[in-house]
C-alpha cells in the first residue's frame, strides 16, 4: 500500500504510525497549572534526546474531540517544568487510568490513588509509586499543525534524575529483567518486555 | 539514587536513560550525501510527532570517538531528506551490521547486502527488504549541544508512506502479530514483542 498523506484521512494515518512505530516507551507526565492543579497523563510519542546535557522529548496531540490543546501542554507553556516518570507493568492500570480525557479540574494523582512526591528541582511532583523520574524544565517547543491530530515536541531539559536503588546494578546499568518495562502498541494492546536477545554492535 | 546532571559523567547518565527509557522503536534512516553516496543507520531515540500534518522525531547524538556528527545527520542538513525504514527480527542482523561507525565513504546498503528500491517523494533509497517506510522532509532541526554524546532532534515531515500489503488489516490496521517488530534496551540488548496486554482506555 502507497499512501501520500494529502488524500488520507489523518485518523487512518495516525492508526498506521501507532502500529508501525513500535514498541513506544511510555512517558508519565506530571504537570501543575498556574494556579496549581495536579495533572497526570501518559504520553507514547515519547523519546530521549541525547546525553550531554541530558534531553527527553514527548509528543502531546490536539484533542480530537475539541480540537483543545491537553492540559500537559498547557500546563506546560505556562509554567516551563513537567517530570517524566517511568511505568512499569505494576503501575499499567494506574497509568490507564489517568488516560480519560478528564476535566482539567481532576488531579489524577487522586483519582487513581497516587502518591504525589515533591520533586527535588521543578514545583510539579513525582508519582511516588513509578521507580524511576526525570525532572525537566522546558527547553524548545516546537508546534507542527493547529488542527486535531497535530502534535507539538516537547523537549525538556533533564534537571534530575531518580532511580530506585533495587534496579541499579552498580552505578549506572538499570536492571532490565527487574524494571518490567512495557510498551505501547496500536488501539488498546501493550507489550511486556520480557523476550530478550542481544546483538553486539559491529568493530569497525 | 538520585542524581542532578552536572556532577555525573554524561556517558553514566546516557546509560540510565537507554535502561530506563524503554523499550525503543527503531529508526534504520537512509540518507544521500549532497554528492550522492548512501548511507543506512539505526536510531532508537525515535518517535512519531502527530499525524495532522504526520511527523516523526529521531535524535542522533555527536560521536564520542571524535565529536563529529553522524553522516545521517550531516546528510540530512545537506539534503533536507530522508527515509524511516522501519526494522523487523528478520531484519535485525542486517540493520545491526550499518549500526557500525564506518567511514562516510561506505554504503551500508552494499555492506549488509540490502536493496537500494527508489523512494517515490524523495532522492534517499529506501530498504527493499523493510515493509514499511516513511519518507520525510525536514521539518525542524533543533540542536541541543555541541560535545559528544549531545543530540540533534531531527523532525520530519512524512511525504509519502508505504506498507506491505501482507501486514495490513483493512486499510488502516497494522497486523502486529506479523510484523514481528523488536524494541532497543540498553547495551547490546533488544526485545522482541509478543507478549501482549490489553487496557480499555477510560470512558469520561
Amino acid at each position: 500500500m502507497e499512501i501520500t498523506p494529502a488524500p488520507q484521512s489523518w485518523q487512518s494515518f495516525y492508526k498506521l504510525m501507532i502500529g508501525s512505530i513500535v514498541p513506544r516507551p511510555i512517558a508519565w507526565v506530571s504537570t501543575l497549572s498556574a494556579d496549581g492543579r495536579k495533572n497526570l497523563a501518559p504520553f507514547s510519542f515519547f523519546t530521549a534526546g541525547g546525553a550531554n546535557p541530558p534531553h527527553v522529548v514527548f509528543s502531546p496531540m490536539i484533542r480530537t474531540r475539541d480540537g483543545s490543546p491537553k492540559d500537559t501542554l498547557r500546563n506546560i507553556r505556562e509554567t516551563g517544568e513537567f517530570v517524566v516518570n517511568i511505568v512499569t507493568e505494576s503501575l499499567a492500570e494506574a497509568m490507564n487510568l489517568t488516560a480519560g480525557e478528564y476535566d482539567s479540574s481532576v488531579d489524577e494523582f487522586e483519582l487513581a490513588k497516587l502518591t504525589a512526591v515533591p520533586s527535588v528541582t521543578v514545583k510539579p511532583f513525582r508519582v511516588g509509586e513509578s521507580p524511576i523520574h526525570y525532572e525537566c524544565t522546558l527547553a524548545h517547543l516546537i508546534d507542527l499543525g493547529s488542527e486535531p491530530g497535530a502534535g507539538s515536541v516537547v523537549i525538556g531539559r533533564v534537571t534530575h534524575l531518580h532511580v530506585a536503588d533495587e534496579l541499579l546494578i552498580g552505578e549506572d546499568k538499570i536492571d532490565i529483567e527487574k524494571l518490567h518495562a512495557i510498551g505501547r502498541l496500536a488501539g488498546s494492546a501493550y507489550t511486556r518486555v520480557n523476550d530478550f536477545f542481544n546483538l553486539e554492535r559491529p568493530k569497525v
